[in-house]
């Protein structure tokens, strides 16, 4: 996997070269990352880009210095590469920013600057910026029936105590010894799965728990869509009753406008709702355990009602709705108003028995 | 541990009783957690509470309220030590929320109004809110030769491969079985942690590497103090040459004022700064690394030179006189600036050689 990075990198800085042998303006061809070439690709279930490219050329005064810069980042990588090592994206604008020689311009003046040009990179050479060795804070836990290698060291989920394992920012390098779980339970928060892990839901469903920490992370996001893929194993997301934790569901499920040139990577298109809904609210009596809604919520939950994908799905168009109409949200915790073992014993359970899910 | 706390609690609850036997009006001594009564120990090194406590009484409109909502978070506590489970401040706030009966008044009307009482809840019988089983996020990663022993699992934390373990938020209850270290390294970003880490450091130097991820939370405070404590081992605190990396060694080192009564079970009043100083701006040639301070970070440079414990300290004075005289401020990712090994195989080694840390 590295070596093809590594010819990709390579061929990029060749391309350039050849342009200067010919005499040619030296270009790259970036695909356009706004919103007017992002589309709903109905087939695979996920945002992706579209075909539009632009050129960013050396000899330009708009487009000089964000050359220069998208240069060095490719450099950059290719010798985190060589070096078999790995950066944080804000290791990689310290150790870029410079200020050139006889002059007060910098390389860089902020991470502003270093961070997009990344993202340009990933998608002008149609690679992960994790396979170019840059990574973010890890984010993201997990627990159960698995045994893992990874660098080296074999790492059994089952035996991680209260921590669980951490998920590192770059998942695609860790390899699966065994996997023994029936399906996959993504968590929106860290104290439900605490509540969970403490309870061996885990354990007593024969399932691998997940707990993102609010919107995964691109790791997060990877590692779920290696098990739906590798072990083809359902992935269950299980999130607050409201705008947000629907649109972690979607993003889960088909990526998200700002990721959408990687969402083929990080996407799980099969994914499904488990709840919390708002008819939940109703149907397991947590009425006393709601909170008014705010503007932001309902206006959010108004443009989620618009989404491609659950413009599809009279049951979405319910629910949004409900929350709507009802002004009212709910976090999962809210289920702890039945007894802190609720969750684990009896609404999981049920909802997994009726297969009741949101597609 | 757990039998002495309940203990406690049952104390609580017998004095509430025997006050309604002798016909007296049923109160609670809460110590005062204010500024007022929060004073710097210099023989421990720590800040503390005071002697200034406050009663809380039943029949009292000012009171009522808040004694009933004592009671029941006592009672809640108490139920989790008997089922032997944990839970969540939020779950807390969930599971005790409700209306009372023929009235539209709350018990709770948000979690704000749940959170402190559990403060005071610590401060009147003198607990942590971790023996009470009340947890937060978890926060912070470690790794090094050491196997603990969690909830019947054996944990090594040298062969979590990249991951590292995650540190939960109750750590009073791990075992130590094996801790084969020199030091402890506290790193303020999780950044500096993945780097060190991928270097493997803490195999090369024989140390304990704790990721912290900003501020510490309390069950890495409390581990950083059980390491120090039970085996001996020196602590250095590795942080961003500005006001809050100061600020962060100052909290590990001497508590801070808001858990002041918790100060002697979580902090650690030998650790000492590794750095990054403004003078090693200078002395690593980092100067084209720096950012411009903000405002904020010289009033907060200007509060920490009164703290009395960087007050007897001539070095800290002229390391936070030089950040208020240069205006500059640098993070510990600047490092990278001379190359992404110079943090593991130049910086550290030398101050660890020369012995350089601040106290």
């Amino acid at each position: 996997m590295t070596t093809k990075v590594k010819i990709e990198l390579e061929k990029l800085g060749q391309k350039v070269l050849n342009d200067i042998d010919k005499k040619e303006n030296p270009n790259i061809d970036i695909p356009i990352r706004a919103l007017s070439n992002v589309i709903f690709d109905k087939k695979s279930g996920q945002l992706t880009l579209g075909n539009k490219t632009a050129k960013r050329y050396f000899f330009n005064v708009a487009h000089a210095k964000k050359f220069m810069q998208t240069m060095m980042v490719a450099s950059f990588c290719k010798s985190l590469l060589d070096e078999e090592i790995h950066a944080s994206i804000r290791d990689m604008y310290y150790n870029l920013k410079r200020t050139l020689a006889d002059s007060n311009e910098n390389t860089f003046d902020e991470q502003s600057e270093s961070d997009p040009i990344i993202v340009d990179l990933e998608v002008a050479i149609d690679v992960l910026r994790e396979q170019l060795h840059l990574t973010t804070d890890r984010k993201g836990i997990v627990a159960g029936n698995v045994v893992i290698e990874d660098r080296g060291d074999k790492i059994d989920w089952s035996k991680l105590g209260s921590g669980g394992w951490s998920i590192p920012s770059t998942v695609d390098e860790i390899g699966f010894k065994t996997v023994d779980a029936e399906f996959v339970l993504v968590v929106e928060k860290n104290a439900g799965f605490e509540r969970l892990h403490e309870d061996k839901f885990w354990q007593k469903r024969n399932c691998i728990l997940i707990g993102t920490g609010g919107q995964p992370s691109r790791g997060t996001r990877l590692l779920i869509q290696r098990l739906n893929n590798e072990h083809k194993l359902p992935v269950y997301v299980f999130a607050d009753a409201d705008a947000y934790g629907v649109y972690i569901y979607s993003v889960i499920k088909s990526g998200s406008i700002s990721l959408a040139h990687v969402s083929d990577r990080i996407a799980t298109p099969s994914a499904k709702f488990i709840g919390l809904t708002i008819s939940d609210i109703y149907d397991y009596d947590l009425k006393k355990a709601t909170i008014k809604a705010k503007d932001v919520d309902i206006k959010r939950a108004k443009e989620l009602l618009e989404y491609e994908w659950f413009k599809k799905n009279p049951r979405w168009q319910r629910e949004l709705n409900l929350m709507i109409e009802k002004g009212i949200k709910a976090e999962i915790e809210a289920l702890s108003h039945r007894g802190l073992k609720f969750m684990s014993e009896e609404y999981l359970p049920d909802k997994l028995k009726k297969q009741d899910f949101l597609d």
